[in-house]
Order: C-alpha cells, then structure tokens, then sequence
C-alpha cells in the first residue's frame, strides 16, 4: 500500500471514489477507510500509525463542514496529508456554504503542521497530487505522469484546441 | 419540563423536531414553541418567564433571517439559551445566504448576554449540547451520553473504520 | 476546578484572560491550559481526561485560523465544551480574515458532537456562559446571575438610557 | 420631538451624532437614548412606548454585532424603523467582520416587520432618510431638501464637476 | 396614486407583486412600471418626475445584480425610496451570488442620498415599510397598521404560541 | 476575423455560444478555441500569437474555478481581453461558489496586466463589450450599437415603462 | 482628448492619479471630472454627451460603496466604459467591506450594458485596458505597448528572473 | 537543488524568506526566482524546464492577487507544486480581501493539474510541506521530521501545556 484514503462519513463514498478511479489508473495501491475524527479518533491515531507501519507513503483526507479530519490525522504522522475539501449537504436539506467552511477549516492550519489542500470536492485533484509526490521517488510514475499530461494536451487539440463551430 | 424548545416559525417544524427526537432519545423531557420574537414580543417574554418558573433549565431557540430569537431569549433569563442557526427559504424561491445571515446574527452577541451557537440547521446538535449540559448535573444523563459516545465510536469501527472497497 | 480554559498558542493569552477574570468575578475555579491540538495531540487528551477526573464540568476552548481545538476536546468528553472563535494575526502581518474562518471551523461540527460557539473573539461571552450552565446545578450561581443581569439593566438606565444629549 | 434615536452601547456615540448632526441641520426636533436590548429589554420597550405618545414619528436605531435593536424597536412600534449597522470594533482589538454581521442582522426582517436599513456606519444617511420620511407630511422639510439637493448639485459643478486637473 | 412601484426587468413581476398585495391590503393606491436604470435613463428620470407630480409619496424599487436602480430613483427626487434587492437568476442557469451583489449595491449609498433596504427578495416588507411611512402623515393607516400588528401577535397564540406537539 | 473567443472547457459551450450569437448580430467575424490554460500551455501560447497575427483585434476568454484563461492570455498580447467568470458546476455535483472564485481570479489582476472583466456567467456582456470597442475604429459599429441601445429604450417604454398592472 | 476619467468623490483623486500617470506616460490625452452620479446625475448625462462629442474614445469610471457610476455612464454611451472599484474608507473610520461591495456593484451588470471591470483599486490597470482599446485603431500605440511590454519582461529578468538570495 | 521557491514580486519577499529559513533549517538545497507569471511567462516556462533538469524535486510558488503563478508553473511541470496564497496590500493602501482572492484563486485548480495550497501567508508551512514531500523518499529527513514533531509535542508541555496562571 501506498496510498491511504480517509473519510468520515459513509455519505462522503461516491466522492472519494474518484480518487480510488485515479490512483488505479496509475497502479498505485491504496486502502480506504472511514473514521471520524470526532467520533472515533482513538481509532482514528491507531490507523494513522498502522498504515505508516504497513508503509503508506501519502495520507488523502477528504472532509466537510468543521473538516477537522485531515488536520488531525497531519498531526499524527509526517508523511504528507493531503486535504479534500466537500461541500456537506449540511444537516437538513441545504446545500450549506458550498463548501467554504471546510476549505477554510483545511487550508487555514497552523504553522508546523500544514495539510496540502486541493479545491472543494476535488478528490480527484488529490490523487494526482498524491500521484506526483509519489513520483519524487518513483521514476516509473514520474515517466506515467508526463505521458498522461502529453496526452490530456493533445486531446485539447483534437477536442476543440484548433478551432471550433461556436 | 427541563427543556424549552422555541422557534419562530411554523416552516422551520420539521427542522426543530429532530432536536426534539434527540432529547425523547435521552429521556428528557420537554415543551415546545412557535413564537415570532418580531411579531409576539410580549408572548414570548411571558413564555420565557413561565418555562423558567415551571422548572426547565436549558433552552433551545432556532431562527433563521436576522435571527433574533435566541439573543432576545437570553436577554429574557439567565438560562443557558442555545441557538440554531435555520437557512431560511428566504420569501421568494431564492435559498437565500445559506443560513450565514443567521449565524452571524445569532452568534455575534454582545458581551455578558451569550447564545450558545450550534451549526446551521444543527437542531440536533443543539439538543445533544442541551444534554451534555443537564449533565453536569444529572449524573444518569452523564452515563447515557457515555454509552451513547462508545456506541458511536463502535459503530465507527463496523462501518469503514476497519478499512472498506473503494 | 470547575473550569478548564484551552487554548493553543500562548499568543491568545490575553484574550482568553478576559474568560478568567469573568469566571474570578462570580467566584468559579478554573485551570489554564495553553495546548496545541495540532502540536500535541496526545497530551491534550490526557488533559482533557485529567481535568475530567479532577472535577471540571464545563471546558472553553479558543482557537484561531483551522481552529480544531474546541470540537477535538469536544470528541474527547461529554462535558459541555464551549468554543470562542479567535481572529488570528495570520502568520505575516496580516489581519487574517476576521475570524470568520475559525467561526467555521469551529460552529459548523457534525451531528452527535456539538461545541457552544460564542462569537468571534468574545472569551468573556464564553465565560458567562459556562456560568450560566454552572447555574442550572448550582442555584447560589444563579442568584449571582440574576443579580448581575439586574445591576446590568440598572446601568443601562443610568448611563444614557433615559436619554442623553447628542 | 419627531425623532428618537437609540443605539445600544456609549461606544457608538460618535458614529450616532452625525445623525443628530443632520437633523439639527434641518430644524428637526429629536432625542436620543442608549439603550442595548440584550440587557434592558423592558427599558427599550417602555421607552418606545414613552417616545411613541410623545410624538415621536421616526426612529433611528443603530447596532453592532448581532444587532437585534433595530428589529426588536420595529417589533414595539409601528413608526418607521430606520437600521444603521454599525462595524463594531469587536471585543479584543479586532475590526471584525466590517459590518457585515450587523448588515445582515438587520436587513434581513422577517415577513410584516420591516427596518428600513442604510449603508454601514451610515448614521449619516439615517438622518437624511428620517428628514424625507417626515417631509412627506411636512411640506417645508420637502422645499428644504429640495433646496439642499439643488446646493449639492451645485457643489458637484462648483468642484470638479467641469474638469480638474490630475 | 400614493406608491410608485418600479423594477427593471419583466423577471421580477412575480417577486413585485407581493408589494402590490400588500398595498391593496391596505388600501394604497399604486402605480408600476419596469424601466431599466441601465436601459432607459431618460424615460426613467421622466417617469419619476411625472409620478412626483401626480402625487406619489413614497417609491418603491426592486432591482437585482449591480442593482443601480433604487440609488439612481432617489438621486432624481427627494422622496423616500424603499430597496428591494433580487435575487437574480443570473443570465446563464446559475442562481447568482444568493442576492448578496444586488443587497450591497442598493444598501451601500453615499452620503446624503439614502435608500430604505429591506431584506434580499423582501418586495413585501418594501410594502409594509411603505404603509408605515405613509401612516406617519395618515391617521388611518396608522390605525389599521396598529390592528395588522394586533392580528399577527393574536395569530402567533393560536398557532403553536401556547405550546403545541414535536 | 476580428474576435477570438477562448474557453476552458467543452462544458462552457453553451454559456460562451451566447457571446458569438451577439457577435453574429452584429456582423462581427469571430473564431472559437477550446484550450485550457493549465492543460495545454503551449497551445495556448501559439494559438493567441497565431489570432493575432490572423487580424483579430479584441479576444474574449470564458473560464471559471481558479480562472488563470485570461490572464495567462492577456500576459501573451496586447489586444484587449475581456474576462468572463463563469460558475462552473465543481467537480461532483456542486453548484460550487457560484462563481466568485472565477471572478476574483479573473478581475484580480497584478498591475500592468488588466483583464476587461464583465459579470459572472455574461458572455453576452463580452460580446457587446467587443463590440463597443470594435466600435472605436469601425464607425459602421458605432451606428449599430446607437441604433441597437435606441431599439433598447424604446422596447422598454413598449414593455411596461409606461405603467403596468400588477 | 483620447479619454475621459470620471470619479465620484475628491477623496478619490490620489487613487484615480495613477490612471492619469499612465495615460501620460503613453502619450494619451485626457480630461477628468469628479461628478457624482447619485448627486449631479443631469451634470452627468450632460458631461459625458460633451466628451462624446468632443472626440473621446474610451471612458474610465472610478467609484466606490454602491458604485453605480460606471453602470450610468455606460447606459449613456456606446463607448467602451472601464470600472475601477474603490475600496471606500467608509463614513465612520471604517476600512468597510474591503472593496467587495464596489466590485460587485460595478461588474454584475445586466446584459446589453457592460462594464470593462478591473482589479479593486487599480485605476493603473484601468489606464493599461485603455491604452490597451485605443492600440486596437491607433499603430503606434500598439507599438509602444509591444515595447512596453517587453520591457517588464527584460525587467523581471534583471529583478531576481535568474534567481535571488532568499 | 531539491527545491526552487517562485514568486511573482519582490514585496513578497519577506513573506517567501520564512519558507527559505525552515529549508535551510532542514539542511534543504533550494534556488529562488522572482518571476511574474503575468509578465514574463517565457521566462518561467523556462526556468520551470531548467530547475527540473537541475534535479529540483518540489516546487514552493506564492502569489497574491488573481494569483495564477502555481497554477501556471504545475501546467509546466508534473513536479508537486505547493501554493502560498499571499494576501497582497492591493494596489492603493487597502488591505485587500485579506488574501480571499489569492486563496480561491489558487485552491480551486481544474481538474488533472493539482496545487498543493497551504494557509494565506503560510510560506512556512509550504516549506514544512516540501520537506514531508522529500522526506518520502529520503529517510534522513524523514527522521528529522519526527525529531521536530517530537520537540514541538515537547515544547507545549513545556510552555503552559501542564497549566498556567491565567
């Protein structure tokens, strides 16, 4: 395992997937699990030192409202935790605040113990961030990587890059 | 009666139940109130005075708009007054400023008059907070919330905390 | 000890201290704790669980920028926790932004683990408010409550509320 | 007395006086009362009645924070409110949300209990809004503002109105 | 005619229309139109100096996005203008920016020129504050505004005031 | 040709089509690039150097989240670019920030470097913007938006500017 | 005169200077006005159909607070029309709402009327996008801003481009 | 090299220094470049290819404003980019939007291309961050990390974590 994916709620799954999708497409193994920081952060500690024994190298945390989560887990380990921001469908029927609080609870950490925060739903963001700090280490993921970017250029040229009826 | 549950509007009903819920799941009992601070002051001074000399000791209030319910509760008695901030459907079709107009103009209180905000449309946060705070002085209520925080914690570990498929 | 006061970063101090001197003013034992929730994890939940066994009833906890503080201890103890959101002097020269970020990361919890927000910078509300949930055990707290809010309403009339020249 | 003025703390005493400012300009009777509605509640009450059988016919109210003074005036009266949302220098030395809670606070009525709300800190334009009020009754206010709309337009022409260099 | 009602836009009838109830309610003859500030200028400085000269004593002007429309209305007359800012479906499918552009660019007036605002979509309470201020000058109004008020409070104890089940 | 018209992404056709149907309108030649900034530089870079040297004049750039299009644009030529925000529906289901991240990232700009920035989600204000300033060498479009805002005013004293039922 | 400069306020002639220095500094005549648009809105019309007629090309409008400066002028002309938000030390002491509320007042115009908005206070950039509109008819000063241009970049390069201490 | 430090101005360099001093304390090779993306964009595609083929192995970038120089440099690059959103005294003397802009502009990346966005002005922790990032690959920093983690932990115990006077 090289990857850890942590949410806090069953609802956060289809979200979080996408960063499964991403880190499969590059074959990197990960695991997935889904503890709340502020019902279960005993559990919580107990995975952070787990996965690092079982030699995870990036920690992904995606959270909402008060997104404690991917702070807490920061304050755990120093291997690099890298914050997903979702925008909870707040306790009720209201879209919220469109994700503002938990970007602002993710981002805004204190200094010594940062979390790398990617845009607001944006797992997918957060797997190719894991992806590309795997890749300082990994020659092979760094060689896939810039495939993949050569790839996404030349689809911009033949989706629309060279000219389109409008 | 140990908990007083107002609210200002009969559309924020099925909001406000689920803080009843909570407190039927505890075991506490309670009244509940539909009283506009804007459009019965008078009424609601009363009531506050009368759930005081009826022996409640925690008070719930949710409002939404400029929300001044709970502030001119708390200026009413020196209960612990707890504040939900609702997101009003504001008079239109709009869905308004997603509750931030009401959490500002609940939690930003004066100094020595404070409302104890939960988040917005948090009813049941705001009936565990009421909880945790007859606690502190009904011990059987401390040992509930104990239990109810194991179970939590347990439950986390049977639903994704052991790890889930991604 | 009937109150603990948290916060994480010895450059809070002389705002939290207003939370102390209200709780002097009404007779009300308190210990301090300056304890990072980012920097020191596991001795903040060692403390949490020592003032506990000590006797406190009711925690404040202030927190600036990603401020976690207030819900971590919230997830370490049924004991009311009450959370009073502190405007940062973000690491620079900056002026932060005004504390609504830490309202967020504090206000917005999830369900089942609520913190009493009080408003952004105000340690003295929060003081007032751990009194007033003192109060609901201990009636000679109330009387001084009801005393208080007199002697309030009392100065509001001589200071300017029978009318004043402009 | 055709106006009254109220604002809920001393410290807003300088911002309220360009209001008085204002109407002594224009010769209208009013007079002024600092009274906060979260802690003299009964007070304010009485008060608007008292100002209400004096004659009173326009009230001004400014507040900060989570500003309820406005509403609740509104909510004992049904004399045209006028709400000037005052930045309240927050308790610390913050300059908190500049206004914007107080904004909200009190533009945001409920249905059937309007305030009629001006800029922030625009004490200023509360007064210049009170004078048209009274001046569709009064004729000689509306030839006076007449007049110090035309001497305004003037002033425009008279200071860079035709050119300035820059 | 007492009341000129004026929007920008055909989009907003529905939202405008609730003034108009209000007025019929109570009996306030009204006119409307919808002229664009942005738009039609001329015709619509013409339309308020016509609707001055048949007799209208109060305005009202409902504007949405960088809603000029209020501030433009009272810089061409010296009677009260009541702002209503809309929340505008913005050109595209996006419910825009909640009101807030429309709720700044209508309350944040310069000084001498003020525009009474009422709260995002809030047509009305533009109404109600119209009736309020035309009552400073006509006793009958007053009156039926002080039943209205009398009505609503009455309304509130038959409806959950008194207690009902949750 | 005399406009270019970029955008980011397929999925901002539809909004970006209603600036070319202005521009069709108006007789105004244009050609349409689908190019992200952030996934094809290089493209990007050749393309506005290749537009420009083809005769276009005046270049519209769509693009929302961290809207870098027209910057990064406008830092390659010193043709005038007009910004359009669009509100881009995040990555999950989102109706993300409705679209104040794009607008901030787009008006935002470093000195020297200015991006004509129109409304969010306005592509049809770009396309009249365009045309305003074709307009100041082509005397034939200067008549075409006289004639167009005459057509304008007059459409709104056939629609309701002389009064309405409501 | 090229262009004409328009503020609403003296208080704003130190801001809008750095637009005037620019144009100098390309050679561009201009004139300025400080004209209200809510005080002297007839001086208004009259000035911009003077510089219309006297051979002016683009217009650049500075405001702040509820700006509807720039909006007004637009709906008067068919030049192109740039919008500088102002960031206005509110009445009071206040650092008001940091701009935003211009900003928004200025750039959510509604469709047919646009406004060229640039960055809050940036009268530099406004001068920049004009220089930037009169190079689309005039050679030489397209020329003189390729050079200008080139410049910063040879400038960047000298200034740390090739690395700095840090 | 292992790490190149970008920004876009020189008054940022004191802000961006605090990022040099945590390498430097890390014992990390670093190079830093002063380039603004905006105006020298040839240039930092370049140094972006050079630093790479120097074997740099993350990038540091801090921008203020419409702050498009992360993003920029991670489209150039498959090198984990951290973002440092600065809040810039916008041209004026305002203080901004508090580095709200720069955020928003920086976190919210498009899809494929992430930014590792850490806190506004948190240049520190952006070089705490690079070092986790090195630091999977190279045990000696690895093991540095958890000597400081372990120091900081320490150090609350030291400074008020076991209790202080309040």
């Amino acid at each position: 395992m090289k990857v850890a994916i942590f949410f806090g709620s069953k609802s956060d799954t289809e979200q979080m997937k996408k960063a499964a999708d991403v880190l499969r497409e590059f074959g990197v193994d990960f695991k997935a699990y889904v503890i709340s920081a502020h019902r279960a952060g005993a559990l919580l500690a107990r995975t952070v030192r787990q996965v690092e024994s079982d030699g995870c190298e990036v920690i992904i945390a995606g959270a909402g409202l008060a997104a404690a989560l991917p702070g807490v887990i920061a304050s755990e380990t120093v291997l690099p935790v890298i914050g997903v921001p979702l925008e909870c469908v707040s306790p009720g029927k209201s879209n919220g605040l469109a994700g503002m609080d938990s970007l602002l609870s993710i981002v805004q950490m204190p200094p010594q113990i940062p979390v790398a925060t990617v845009g607001i739903n944006s797992a997918k963001n957060a797997a190719y961030l894991a992806v590309e700090i795997l890749a300082v280490k990994y020659p092979e993921l760094r060689a896939k990587l810039a495939d993949f970017r050569k790839k996404l250029a030349d689809d911009v040229e033949k989706n629309g890059g060279l000219g389109i009826e409008l």
